[in-house]
């Protein structure tokens, strides 16, 4: 069993984490830290405030009784030497100064936006593309480091890239367009959004999200070309159609929907397009990693589907679910589709415990 | 003062119909439609469900103790000979049947889809395209009626074709993609949206939405040759440029939200699109039509709006907020924007009574 | 394994047996029925809206494939010869025409209030009266029919009920006051709840809730003499202790909440009121029937606790959660506690399937 | 015209007095105070968030250019000599340290909790307790001040005070049982209510909330006996019946909504009560306070209503609906209704103005 310590662990994300570590077969949640409030306390006391006695867990699922005992660190008192790998649920600006210094000791697999534009940092998407993996070689060595920054992509990026994925490998694309309509639980609980402000309403703007989409989805998407560095300092080639967004809020709990619109190079029909979606493998299936769906993307005919109430949870909140794909007329070569994907589960803890997954079985972790 | 008939007068759209006929200065709500179960009862009486006691009236606003007295007629006692216009808020089918029936008699202006796609009908948004209203000498020509149908167009079609029409004057258009978060007051109330599908969600199909969308922009937006028609049968041509939309359902009560994204022929910046916005003037003005607001377009720098709760009632729910105005690096000449338009007052109820006011002047009624 | 019929099989609750029969130990789903609309239809068809191609489907839980295979029946075509058991999930004033048709012949047990106030017919809550299942020999001797009529009380009575009977047991009760704010599944589709009605509100008034919840609440705790009517005619002797509700409906899609506030004959200190609730036992636990929870009653100390979309679905949705307890100084020996308890699962179908697997095993079903 | 200082304008609470004070006959608005983070700023400046641009206004209503380009004060630079009057709007625990020193020299209005149990504070309600105005002679006789403190009791208090106010005068009362669904903007924005937690749900505490009701009504309906203290040190002898109270959460923007249960001391009819509060008045008609509303208690015989969305606004927010007025068959003379009040408008700052209305008449202010 790798020892796994978690960052952030009393958030939305980190609880989603430690749902998904419960009776994990490889991984086992050793070290636990959160904010020096929580340091000295069991993860149960740090998660019920002392004042109201509200007891501050928002999974649906529960947590174990051995993750509710276990004793919260701070942040600065993980014990690195006796960890395999180090998730983290943070903050931009916290993980801009905290996951260099572990990751000089440990591999750090990042829900964090910090380092994802970094040229020798992959952004990873397990089930996208792994062999962005090699880059770790050429953090490791140009930095220096024992272990290394893994981040995951944005969690509105996440549903996007993957369905653009079968399609860009078979037919190209010109440019996509895409409008989101998001989750609450993607704002988190700090600062997140005021039932007063999304009762009855749509907020058109969410701050930083299109660019991070935006950059990360041709980044996800690109080409590696295997140690060699571009020309121009760049380790990974972002995909050259051009990607554009709206973002929005809706009040939805969980589960992010996205209407795309795209472009693509060669002609594609929609029967092909739905096949491709449906045929679309990772590549990954024989490696047997405990959190991969056994389906990356469900096709529904039903025209009401996809919706993010009934479908953010298939397969465990790891598949992304696609509907309404359908000719677009306006632009050549056009399609348009409408997907959901669970944003705290594919697009956040769970997707981040299956790069942990791939990576390990790589001999990037543990080893 | 004008005698107005109103069909379809105890569902939403025809209570919006009855508070923007209250104390209006030209027109005089004469008599009251709608089925065979209302007729005979008074309006009061109509809209209280006799098993329970409750009244169903679904306006902010109150109704008037005298519209509340008026009688309700089944829609075939419509007296025409006693009416100067009538207005429809009825379904597609049944305005099939009962609108041509109506217009041999008397103008009708209508919310239903029944008959835009006519050649010889216009599709009027008053502040877009008074000039089709010349569409109606051939209608009655060609069909003998002593009045007329002159349908709005879809609600959707409204706010969009609005934020459109000023940038289309200025730089032409190439391509129009768009997708929608409309609200369920659109849906109406028999085969309304249900509180169970909703909530926690979004639907991301409307049926026969889209397509209404796509073709009534371009109508609405294309160009009448005065009398012409053209080779093809038309006598409007639509807009050249084709428009393309996903519209979903949102768990809002009114307004609609709309993200738009265009190629313009000509580039324009953001600082002059916002100017055009801002400047946008119907020429109608001098009219003193009673219900065109007094700003046809605001334009916000928050990026935070428009949001449908905070701005659908803007100048009495007849403007369209637009925000978000920026660069789209995707498309040529790209620009992109979110607009929110109230979908029961500018795009049908109050948005009718402004096409009947409009007809008025231009004395296609009542003379 | 027993076969069972279930009529209006395509509804809500209907769906939610489905559910509840898959997989079932005991009992196997024979054959569906539903309207004339549906007869001849596979399930999965049958929940197909043809013109759009929208599978109606409102469970959490997936239908098993075997399920949706299964052809409905028109109900007056079911073949109850070939059945040991009837579900039905159908309205008050068809079951009042159905359900003594079919019991004639074969055991029934309805969600439906049709037959709820005959003096021969017990309200069944298993875990709290399985004693009245004595009254069926007297309804068969009475009405000479070879099965018998089962129901279970209103969806708000039971959660009501099961937290009354410890303190019932063991204090005694002069009053019971509760105010319900209820899902809007309980509310079915066909007339169910419109979102344009419910968002951002609450609605006060349920029609003929409250006078169930009063009525239904005192017959099911009940006592039942065993054969002997009392001098007034009635067999079950109702709870002398008077209910007073006000039940309304909030914008939450299942579980039921109710704040109780209770005067007990002899005093008892908030902690034994929880003791009780934590303590109590249906007595049927050796039973082993397959649909009853492990506790039946589970108290929260976090004054947030119980709430609908946390506590619902604890132990399968057939758990009742109570939270809040505290003294009431307003009513002599006054307690306040406030439940929760999922309507369409305890409050439905799952809890008559409770009902069937107990009349099962005393011998009522099947031999 | 007198010269209004207000305290906390930044708040919910704070944005609705701004609202009320525009275009008041009697009251100008001549000091803005808030937070040191505020203080220098325009009131539109100190709205604004500077790293994302957005307005942070929250009424309805909009406010007046010439309030937005008022500036702002640090809370302990308000120039008291200046003004005639303070409205308060902040949290218990600032008022506690702050409202004293203001009252040292200048009338205060308070919406904070912090000294409504003092026994020389009235609690005041200006449609009920006009009366206690006469205990602030001897609040200042005691404490030496200038000015002195009069708030207002909860938001929840409000409407149950205003309805059993007539019920009191005519029947007496044994008990009060009351069951709340509170609206989100009661919670205010500062730690305020997360969509995420109120989502499909309903949270059956708030923190602090029933004890406040039960023992602000007590006193808000309670007898004064002109300057002279009752044995126990107390002016105000508090009503003598129990109140007792389950206060909730729900998804709802603006207005409480309350299940009221009570016992009267001589029997009333159903008919008599509905009656007794459409008859109330206050006995200050002739006062022509600006902000009083033309009927205090609106009384609905449909039984859906009185409903938060529909009903909140009536008269300005300042009018309680009451509606579902029936027997109590539970209690002795037993009755039950239910009612919906405005929390921020009568509940809170329309409410407070309307003291300072009613202060000023009773010459307590500005002369």
């Amino acid at each position: 069993m790798l020892r796994i310590g978690l960052v952030g662990a009393t958030g939305i994300v980190g609880q989603q984490f430690v749902v998904a570590l419960q009776d994990h077969p490889w991984f086992e949640l050793s070290q636990l830290a959160a904010s020096e409030r929580s340091a000295g306390k069991t993860y149960r006391q740090a998660l019920t405030d002392s004042s109201s006695g509200a007891f501050r867990w928002y999974c649906p699922e529960s947590a174990s009784a051995a993750a509710l005992d276990m004793e919260v660190r701070a942040t600065d008192d993980l014990d690195v030497s006796q960890l395999d790998l180090v998730f983290t649920a943070i903050e931009s600006d916290e993980a801009l100064k905290l996951e260099p210094r572990l990751a000089e000791q440990v591999p750090v697999v990042s829900t964090a936006a910090a380092f994802r534009m970094e040229p020798d940092v992959p952004i990873f998407v397990s089930t996208i593309n792994a062999g962005h993996a090699k880059l770790i070689d050429v953090q490791r060595r140009r930095r220096g480091w024992k272990g290394f920054i893994a981040p995951q992509p944005n969690c509105t990026t996440i549903g996007l890239a993957t369905t653009l994925k079968p399609v860009y490998d078979r037919w190209g694309l010109n440019l996509v367009l895409m409008t989101s309509m998001q989750a609450m639980s993607g704002a988190g609980r700090v600062g997140g959004v005021l039932g007063l402000d999304i009762l009855d309403n749509v907020v058109p703007y969410i701050p930083r999200e299109e660019e991070k989409v935006q950059q990360e989805t041709q980044k996800v998407l690109g080409s590696y070309a295997d140690g060699e560095s571009y020309a121009d300092g760049e380790f990974i080639r972002p995909a050259s159609f051009p990607v554009s967004c709206t973002c929005t809020r809706v009040n939805v709990l969980d589960g992010h929907t996205e209407a795309v619109f795209v472009s693509t190079r060669e002609k594609a029909s929609v029967d092909e397009v739905k096949a491709a979606f449906r045929d679309y493998r990772s590549g990954l299936e024989e490696l047997g990693l405990p959190s991969a769906p056994c389906q990356l993307i469900v096709v529904s005919d039903d025209p009401f589907r996809p919706q993010p109430r009934l479908d953010r949870d298939l397969h465990g909140g790891m598949a992304t679910s696609v509907g309404r794909v359908r000719e677009d007329h306006a632009l050549p070569n056009g399609l348009k589709w409408v997907l959901v994907s669970h944003n705290t589960k594919m697009g956040a803890a769970k997707g981040a415990v299956l790069v942990g997954e791939l990576l390990s079985k790589q001999g990037y972790i543990g080893s």
